[in-house]
């Protein structure tokens, strides 16, 4: 195992994402890159219309190791063995009397569990079921999940594509997994070309004031207001050290020109 | 308009799609569906390889409207005349010295605004940039751009799809929108400091690069890596127009001071 696939969070591969006789095999292709691009990796098909297919090889772009490990079966039941939670999906809310969670909610419940839960895919296989492009899950289907999930669409046009779908379920999954957390802390916490300290900035400041006072563009006489602002917009920029270098040489080659 | 209608967050209708010379016209249609379903309206190409096409209204499965009405650029800086924020988006982290936000970041900032400052979305219009499928955006791509998006990705397969990374974007909109409150702000709201547009920045920049070439601070002829320094400095602290007339009236006091 490289140093990166170990950045995935192991609790991914706890995750099935399961589509029910999907009629483009493009869709499934899609699935598996949406799927390999956010760290997922079981894939399950049942019934599908076209499978294996060139189509869904191309539209893999790469995931083909995904298709290549599917699990294809005949019915949803089969495709549900030794899972633990089962969430269906559904773009419009269709039952009332049905626990239903955002794309969000079921990333937090399967990666970090609840208050009274551990995580979901710390107790077992969790399955994120997606119905046919056209007509969703039927009820016999929903009736073996253990929750719905409610994708959030426009309700003038909730036609949301199978694989973004499968996307937008995988991203939540990311994200909420430990790499995605990970990396985000290093990117911010990571610097590299130091801010400015505080002295500096005020050097800056300093040489500023004095410069635009220079050309007349600021009366030291009258309220300070101008410089407060250009303060606010410098702060604001959390510049680094080489950023002030970089503009206190600006005023040095312009007091020059200016002979002082 | 239907009382349906009514229930998508206006805020959206300031948000740009913008897709930078898209190859495949499918993933234009693709990502005009994303959009839709997330109550996304405003589609910019720019110079996309093939637009109108028989491919994009066939993946666009319905929202053809959006298509109809996209805006068609020969270069970016058409499309993002009259912005505020400018995002560009990205799989990996390429800058170490460049604000990076994740979806949810930008969804935060762009509809609800930060502790310290008010929805982008209400002080002018935003753009979200995606570039090509093979090799994203360019250097001076994203030197137009305030800020970038992380997309959190694999760190072994980061290939994600354009209208997937389109979808993710729109879909984290969406969830931040609000939904049914159709009564908040129709337009941009004059009692903020509009953000500078990226023609008034624009603008700024060329007035500083022309002093600092006549000062003798910078010599044209050598690399731009200066200049791009100072773009990102100032792309970081998403100056509003007052500010941007500060910084050019201080140019202008400048250049009088040295007989320009």
């Amino acid at each position: 195992m490289s140093d990166k696939t170990t950045l995935i969070d192991p609790l991914l591969a706890q995750v099935r994402i399961v589509l029910v006789e999907t009629s483009h095999p493009g869709n499934i292709g899609a699935a598996a890159r949406a799927m390999k691009t956010m760290g997922l990796s079981q894939l399950c098909l049942v019934n599908p219309k076209q499978f294996p297919c060139a189509e869904a090889t191309v539209r893999a772009s790469g995931a083909d190791d995904l298709l290549a490990r599917a699990h294809v079966s005949e019915t949803l039941e089969q495709a549900l063995e030794g899972c633990g939670m089962v969430y269906g999906t559904s773009a419009r809310s269709r039952s009332i009397d049905w626990p239903t969670f955002s794309p969000w909610d079921v990333a937090q419940r399967v990666l970090h569990g609840t208050e009274d839960a551990p995580a979901e895919a710390l107790r077992g296989e969790v399955a994120i079921v997606f119905g046919r492009e056209n007509s969703g899950l039927d009820n016999e289907e929903l009736e073996l999940c253990s929750a719905r999930v409610l994708l959030p669409t426009n309700p003038d046009f909730s036609s949301l594509n199978l694989a973004s779908a499968v996307q937008v379920l995988a991203y939540e999954l990311s994200t909420h997994s430990k790499r995605g957390q990970a990396e985000v802390h290093n990117h911010v916490d990571e610097t590299y070309d130091p801010l400015a300290t505080q002295g500096e900035l005020q050097g800056f400041f300093a040489a500023l004031e004095k410069y635009i006072t220079d050309i007349d563009y600021f009366d030291p006489a009258k309220p300070k207001q101008l410089i407060r602002r250009l303060h606010r917009l410098f702060n604001r920029a959390s510049m680094s050290r080489s950023e002030v270098q970089i503009l206190r040489g600006i005023i040095t080659a312009a007091n020059k020109a200016i002979g002082k």
